[in-house]
């Protein structure tokens, strides 16, 4: 049985999201559809980017990846097929598999545009139900990859800048800042717990600085800190959050996304 | 395996939708079920009919589509199941099943009415559960439509009115408006590609107005226009829409459902 | 094929849900998943707990209930797994399956402990991924929940206080509040229907009092009332609910979860 992943910045309010699963159902019955979700802000491919990056390595190798956040839906874009060890991504060519391409080895690329496995009438403005959700159909049924389309050199699909590294500046501080708010409010950084260990190289006395706010060291829990108190914590894609313990960090703090994050020995002055 | 397709009001925060699953689970294992959304506006029977049927012909023609926007629950009304060639339709006879039975043929049609396929107590205000969902889940299990209740005859269900036509002024415009407002913000209009054609008979020199706005000529894609720009486009349902390229047009032109939009010549001035 | 249900508090922006989607699929691709909601209020265990118990009963079951509302994650809080005639439950042992606890026979509890079983190295933020997705998923594919962990005692299992019960004034009025508002505005109380018929033995001249209104009798649909007026209705857990046909209860009378709702005679004067 073969799993089809979607994410698309469809919403769900409106059918689209299933009529993309009617079609996949009427192609390939025996596929198993799982959304990671479809509520990426419109035309968000860099957060979309990002999300499919977080979610392929916990899907079966064999998935079917299928991300639909489009904003050239109906122009000369292209769309994508990459097979990789970890599964197969199917795209606009816009950036969005910039992770992918980065942290996977391609084991071939086509362009999807084999006008025999599309729903016709292709819409303007619908790919995901036209071409996505039929490309995607067959390939869960078995269809060869051959026969999406021309294969292409990986090395010319579209990319993200890539996303900036923390700096060290002279006084050995680690500068980063906010890729992401979640839904409860934790402001997710650019800084791994690598980074931090590189840079202080096991010294325990960091402080994390935030929205003009000082955190002493980081928690093993939400609950090592008092209801509402801030904390620090690695987080579950391996890098370091702020969060504010059965609350809403970027509320809290009054910053989000870009928003800059700070470590540093606690001895150091707070600021430059 | 048979589909069963949901369509409701009952929102993402309740578990709702989640236990009319659990009953289909429990009486049809195999059954594959797919959201089609349940976040129709409460009570919005109109809007639900429309998303409907721009979605059942992506499905598999052996497909059960359960729609639940029940207003009268636990009244008198009835419940409706109709059976045609592109599947099984189950909801409240309210006139959500309008446009289903304007399209399709109707092959047979039953009231939902046989206790014996109910789960007891029957609650007064969750039919979906204890009506919709286990009738539902034994027709995709192969439970013959007769079982439901008594034949009828569909032409007694009740009907919305017709959605108007675009009409044409003594001027030769096309006058229509916007149906509905989806979630990027697009306005879906009354008109559709083929009533341009009739009225515009291949001429090409094609402006739409909406809010105030001339808009000239239909565009293939988003990205056929400016960041920012309003344009038009024929939707995935065929009808024309206006919408801005990775904007909003409804919160850039302030209208919204029922706004009035019109196609005329370039050459003809703007208003009579 | 195991039914595996998810309720969490992670929203439906993030793709949390689907990555634990992800976990199970590729642990158990046989199970099948069912959403109860993803969306409680973040952290709000004793609605989680509401919801699982409204649920649970329309599963099969062979169920595994997973619910994860979780602030104590990555403390030393325990998971605990509770197998009943009913399903099996895994939860933090917050409180969340309190009502689980009250209502069914348990017939083992273990904790969910064995690293063996868990995905590693396991995030101090998501256990729904590295922790309850993959022992859900092996429990749906066979292992014995001897492999979890430790057996306990269920009663030795952190129970929330039992929500209290309506009570009878000095004049026989029944006193309770609102428990619950629903997506709809539909203001659910305390009050069971049972407790109505002991208080007023089968009296019909019912009053339901709430936000300052006096309500006549209990209706048997929302129709039963004008568009837009409120009524009394039992609800789908057979508790009173205060609704608006057609409309939103809880913007009517302006009143929210804790809010009073009394029961008396209508011959009774409205305040004591």
């Amino acid at each position: 049985m073969s799993v089809i992943s979607l994410l698309t910045d469809f919403g769900l309010f409106d059918p689209y999201a299933g009529i993309m699963k009617g079609v996949i159902a009427s192609i390939c019955p025996e596929a198993q559809i799982i959304d990671l979700t479809h509520q990426v802000a419109a035309q968000d491919v860099a957060r979309a980017a990002f999300f499919l990056a977080s979610a392929y390595p916990y899907f079966p190798k064999e998935t079917i990846h299928v991300a639909v956040v489009d904003p050239g839906v109906g122009s000369s874009r292209g769309i994508a097929a990459v097979k990789t060890p970890a599964g197969v991504f199917l795209a606009p060519d816009n950036g969005l598999l910039t992770l992918i391409l980065e942290e996977q080895q391609v084991l071939a690329a086509f362009r999807v545009e084999n006008p025999d496995i599309f729903i016709h009438p292709v819409s303007r403005t619908f790919h995901g139900r036209d071409i996505f959700a039929p490309a995607a159909a067959r390939l869960a049924c078995g269809m060869d990859m051959e026969k999406l389309g021309a294969r292409i050199d990986a090395e010319s699909l579209i990319r993200l800048d890539s996303l900036p590294k923390p700096e060290l500046d002279e006084k050995g501080r680690l500068l980063g800042f906010v890729t992401a708010v979640d839904g409860f409010g934790n402001l997710v950084s650019n800084i791994r717990l690598s980074d931090i260990e590189k840079a202080f190289k096991g010294k325990t006395d960091i402080c994390i600085h935030a929205g003009g706010r000082v955190i002493s060291g980081i928690s093993d829990s939400y609950v090592s800190v008092a209801e509402g108190e801030l904390l620090a914590i690695i987080g579950s894609t391996g890098c370091l959050e702020i969060s504010v313990n059965r609350g809403d960090a970027a509320g809290h703090l009054n910053i989000g996304s870009g928003g800059k994050i700070m470590v540093s020995l606690c001895a150091q002055p707070d600021r430059g």
